[in-house]
């Protein structure tokens, strides 16, 4: 048995930071909560502050507990002295600036926040590499590529990242203009926040884990491809130079992932999480992606081979674009020419500082929401998007 | 690029031994054929040693050709200095001395030739350890298990050998027992020998594999299971304490695992190897082992749990009966019969010596033989082996 892991989980009452809890509570030998940081669900922050007693907390007011923990801001709590481990699961840009600050105090940055690497991947992995931190990953795919390169001295030809496509992924163009909120809410496989599964159906997500992977491993957008696997057991694959693969494979659950992060490179076992059962498996589906019918991907990929700011304006838009959604303003495929527009507009800035980056993030925010605004609306009471729909 | 490895190729002639030589011609730079062996194909083993000019050669009779060239016995060659890396490819028990002369002589022992390890994994685990001399799978699912860990820290817990079932798996009990050997000699995804063929027919390969993986990887058998997957494409899997499992991948092609074994712990493109197409695979399917309409798989699992003698028996009885099936002396369900019977007749031997291994071997080879010779018909005319059939 190792020394006790001193954890903070950034974004604990998300659906991330939960199932990070979870992996304390079956192992709590070796892992400990130090520190805790939510929203706006104070509820549920002061329930997980009560059960795990951490020496820091922090969310967007103070809450209402009272046994002699420390309320900070969340890049203090990155880098407190106390903390041996970053757990990064907050939603969207909030977690930026608690990322670096973890990684300049030398901190190993556990990363369940996407939008930290395909906004600020060069500036993120610059600081990491001169403070001689770890960034390791807790999305499943990234997991499962990480996992499949462990041991191997070659650097592999190929990233597979497998997509489950959603649940609109044989929609015809037709159908995918109807969805509704509803529907698209109810992802087949996994149990996720709202957010990134409405990015999960229009396959952003899976665009957005491309650029994540492009920076992880250092590997070229070319070289990386992506799989539709509908039942989202292998969660991606590497092919080596040599024609072999490997896959790595789980019942899909975020707490397997998040474990494997915390106690690389050994695994513990877990009674808690799932066993693969080949007697009701009886086959593994697989097929190319189609890009047409999900424009999304391929504009998050070309906004990560561009790089600069586009990729920050990509996660803004898409953020600002699926909140109007979410709200019934604009429709699913809506989304994609949101993000489509303002990427459009925006004047790159290539080599962005930080500040760059979180001023196209504001841009975008304004930009993307104005697309669809009443004020934006002509003579004849169309939005600027419905304008641009109709040329 | 590494210094030039120094090959011997002992079994050349055979399909294992034929497609190392095609890795060899492949990464010419890197590889160098210092001997090769074959049994009765002269024409093959000469036209082989006047391409590559290696400096010994051995078979059943000296070939002709003069150029240099030293004729030596198998174990000569296995531990002679110029060598520095055996490819053990030879059928049956032939290669067992040679494969314990090139482990005292402490050098790399690619590991073919299942017999091997079944008939005396004890043995020759031992003397490895003793001389400091690795052994490396070359079956692609012993390769496939190794590749998977790779860089794991932890101990697994559990090993899926696949198996694709042969072209009988779907067959009733009364379809099996009208096999003949020239439908037995389809296999539908691999070419191999004739022996290994009815052996993947029968599934008593898969049996032997499972003995192999417990001596190569010293696995306790309950933790070995076979799971049926008829594309051959996931050529094994491992799975791990925390429930995550790593799957190895590719095209069916031998010489993968073979080049795979030669440049460990590295990798090498080579055009020449197939590449997966996932344009063309829609699906890869499982279902698990049926051990009722496949007795061999069972009976070579109780031979290896049992040990002592009896994985040799099962050996050498399984041998005599395909050579009996294949003369089309005996049925395809009579092969399990045959090495049941002789297995339940034997002796059994506990921590044998290598004398102990051969001399049981012997005596079942002549037991299997006498099954279902003529002279062994009672009043009514049936052999032995029909005589208990109709018990």
């Amino acid at each position: 048995m190792g020394v006790v892991k001193k954890i903070a989980v950034l974004g604990s009452t998300g659906s991330i930071g939960q199932q990070a809890l979870d992996v304390v509570r079956a192992l709590p030998d070796e892992l400990k909560v130090v520190a805790l940081t939510g929203d706006k669900n104070f509820k549920l922050l002061e329930r997980q502050i009560k059960e795990f007693r951490p020496k820091m907390f922090c969310s967007s007011a103070k809450p209402d507990v009272s046994y002699g923990g420390q309320f900070l801001p969340l890049h203090e709590i990155a880098s407190h002295p106390e903390v041996d481990f970053v757990i990064l699961a907050t939603v969207g840009k909030a977690g930026l600036s608690a990322a670096l600050a973890a990684l300049r105090a030398g901190k190993t940055l556990a990363l369940a926040s996407k939008e930290v690497l395909v906004m600020a991947g060069e500036i993120i992995l610059r600081e990491a590499s001169i403070h001689h931190a770890q960034i390791l990953p807790v999305d499943s795919e990234h997991s499962a590529i990480w996992q499949c390169l462990q041991g191997e001295e070659t650097k592999p030809q190929r990233l597979l990242l497998t997509a489950s496509g959603g649940p609109f992924y044989h929609y015809s163009q037709a159908q995918l203009d109807e969805v509704t909120s509803e529907q698209a809410l109810r992802h087949p496989v996994w149990k996720m926040g709202k957010k990134v599964t409405i990015d999960s159906a229009t396959l952003m997500n899976k665009g957005l884990e491309v650029i994540e992977a492009h920076w992880l491993f250092s590997f070229p957008f070319d070289s990386i491809e992506i799989l539709i696997h509908p039942q989202s057991i292998v969660h991606s694959m590497v092919e080596f130079t040599d024609g072999s693969l490997k896959a790595q494979l789980s019942w899909p659950d975020m707490r397997l992932p998040i474990q494997y992060a915390l106690f690389y490179p050994e695994r513990r076992p877990n009674p808690e999480l799932p066993r693969l059962d080949w007697n009701k498996i009886n086959s593994l589906d697989f097929e190319p992606v189609d890009y047409d019918r999900f424009p999304c991907l391929k504009l998050a990929v070309d906004a990560g081979k561009s790089g600069g700011t586009y990729p920050a304006v990509l996660c803004a838009s898409d953020e600002v674009a699926v909140g109007l959604f979410l709200s019934h303003k604009i429709s699913f495929t809506d989304i994609a020419k949101t993000v489509q527009r303002t990427l459009e507009q925006h004047r790159n800035v290539s080599q962005p500082s930080l500040e760059d980056i979180l001023a196209a993030d504001d841009w975008a925010r304004e930009y993307a929401a104005r697309l669809s605004s009443p004020q934006s609306r002509n003579t004849n009471g169309e939005t600027i998007l419905q304008q641009r729909d109709n040329r």
